[in-house]
């Protein structure tokens, strides 16, 4: 999936649906018109089932594109912690909660069209190819015309192909850049770009260059099938009208991955 | 579906995959041999995403038909307990459990056959029609072509034709009736029928005759497409294999709803 | 525990440390300054071990008193769904709750002072004197020096009594009442009162005159010894500043029940 | 806590109430005549409020010490997967889980006795500082009294000792050990010594010599205030009574620590 230099299009995607019970999280309603995916969460590190059906219904009320967003079984610790599965595990872990969305999804009459990974899963899955294999087996077994959401140049990409899924290679505005194409850790001082600016020139530099300047100054390749936005942060809104904007003046499209 | 004098046959299902975690319940594998369907726990009342896998994958290798059996989310009280839920609740509870299973199902190449509620979401919707139609729309749904198992006579028979779909009308042999064709409420005494013969005479009865002798002598007339087994129970595989011989010297077919 | 006419006191308390994992509720931070008791979930409807740690370290800070606020098992419905327990097993779902907490409490050099139900369990707990005895055995069982709040009037302050605990009986400032001292149910359309100055009004009435103005405008008795105040509503800081002027406006005294 | 040899003296401990809700795991009543301290599931990787309850009125039947088991808050993992905690939060979930099974018995007019880590927490704990002193820390926040049980010459001897707890090391009769004083892990073919006779002996020696022989032969120090059994094991009871039967003809006392 490159994008062809007579039509450049983006995918921007944003997790949403992760309040759970009384506990509202993100603005779902103010990011949704500015997205062309949502990443939904699945009630295992976020969302319940009424949740699931309201985000689905107004994702689709936005006209954007659906995803289930899987992520460790745990609501304490949002998914943000790495759980010592088995690649097994993680498989039987994106097989009911891929099949969980997809049947809220199909009782929309809609259908699921991609699956991103949440959090620590995420994470794992860009460097530890069993896990990898795990999530791309599992996603291709309950529906192999799901796109595969995996972290641009990760070990996710090359077991999303090996699987036979098509895979949208996915960027950050947001993040600086390691000299191997991987994100700076956020445990370090300088991961983030907070300058909006800064942020936006980063993501057209990507998209139409297909390049990234790390933090050291070097040009690295990288593939922007899909641009993820953090709607859980203050000025997500804000931030997102401005990539919109910026992809206007550039004749960049903004729609799900082809 | 009811049932021709020429070639009369019985489905035999039974609960399964209600293992939790460390914790065993039921003894899938000596009962699956015996029953024609299996009831499988969705992981909200009992079973989790690799029990469900397995539990699929034995029923699979004993050629026995796929359903889901969502319950309320309460492991702690196995789902027993009825949880004030609106139906819009119910609804969205069926909606993610049948698509787990129909996913699981479906990443071992197989298909769900129907669905059954479980403990007291099933004995809710016996008797409450708001529930029994949010039973029936969340199953139709998911997937119309699906079978919706309903206590026989109840109002979730009514609610699933309504909806569309195909219901099947389940019986007990080892329970007893009332004059109204309901059951006998287990906290009265006389509720369980405990010697095998009678529980095996009284499963012939409904099959063959299409009644049931209630406890004051009474004829009820009963629909009898499919027969539930207790699993959990200390004797279920003996009465079980009790049943099929009774069945085949009886000349009826023990298979899964047409 | 009656107020003298030479010195009149009243006890503020609200709900705290009602936040889980990830997600953020009430403002903590906000409202304890303004109060004299906490009442602080205990991990089954709401909180988690680290809320509950730093939910008492901010009361303690505050100079607040400190109290337990068991509710039923139920994340997701945030304790304010009636689960069909047994007696028994509400005691158990108590003693545990209020161990949890006074092991917080005493892991901060502090002691727990009070137990007040949540939700679902306060409300049951109000009219049915069965689940009322079990929360009071429960608490006189773990520490019979706890003070235990109930609605005032309600079957809960006669259990409480009965089983020698120390009974603060709890008032509503923006509730109306009716005619029996019962507040009138959520359910029905006045059952609120929104205008604050009728709620400080009701609020100096009940602690000076001993009295409430039901609907129906009849003076019904009724006895404040602690005020709730609702900390995750929109206004509760501002409201509680109200107050607090006005009962320094008329010499009461604000103070945890004596 | 030495033994002397005028009159030897070892604490047999068990692991008990790990059932959950209607999964039942153990033979508790079979096991808990022979130990002489319990460690009592808190509810968080097994247990619930009822079981810790009806455990809690056993052992005290039996006459058998109180312990509370915390673990990681995984249930369905069975408190055997490592969860990526800090220190802190380790503290957290101790200080709630002793404060939980410090009620139950106090609801029962019984104190604990001592405190023990379960499964992945407790292995942690043997080797890594920070982990073993968030436990000792916790404990003795709640209540300094209580004994602390550490795998012999781990870190959470030491740890323990640190925060002025008194500890009582364990031994297992069942294990292999290593050279330098350490279990061999379970991943090892060796690691188990399935001979009971070659277990009671091990016992034997380790409480009569205060050595055990490594695999590779060597004589090591080993101090044995409280030895193991592992209840959930088929020959359990049987194993238990092989052992006090060797320990009644050797003259060996058992009884909690003292």
């Amino acid at each position: 999936m490159s994008n062809t230099t007579t039509s450049l299009s983006i995918d921007l995607n944003c997790d949403m649906g992760e309040s759970f019970g009384p506990w509202v999280m993100g603005n779902d309603a103010g990011v949704l018109p500015l997205v062309s995916s949502a990443n939904i969460a699945c009630g295992f590190h976020a969302g319940d089932p009424a949740t699931m059906r309201k985000t689905v219904a107004l994702a689709l009320e936005n006209g954007v594109s659906l995803g289930a967003h899987p992520g460790f079984a745990d609501l304490q610790g949002f998914g943000r912690r790495v759980l010592p599965l088995r690649p097994q595990e993680v498989y039987d872990l994106v097989v009911v909660q891929v099949g969980a969305m997809a049947a809220v999804a199909a009782s929309q009459g809609a259908r699921l069209r991609h699956v991103k990974g949440h959090g620590a899963l995420y994470n794992l899955a860009a460097g530890d190819a069993p896990t990898a294999e795990a999530i791309a087996h599992a996603v291709r077994d309950v529906d192999a015309d799901l796109v595969l959401y995996a972290l641009a140049g990760s070990k996710q990409v090359t077991a999303g192909r090996d699987a036979g899924l098509k895979v949208a290679q996915e960027v950050f505005a947001d993040r600086t850049y390691q000299d191997n194409g991987a994100l700076t850790p956020r445990t370090e001082a300088n991961a983030m770009i907070t300058d909006s600016e800064q942020a936006v020139k980063q993501a057209l530099q990507m998209i139409q260059q297909g390049t990234v300047t790390a933090l050291s100054g070097k040009q690295v390749p990288v593939t922007a099938d899909t641009l993820c936005l953090h709607g859980d942060q203050p000025g997500a809104v804000t931030f997102a009208q401005r990539l919109r904007e910026a992809f206007k003046a550039e004749g960049i499209n903004v729609a799900p991955v082809a």
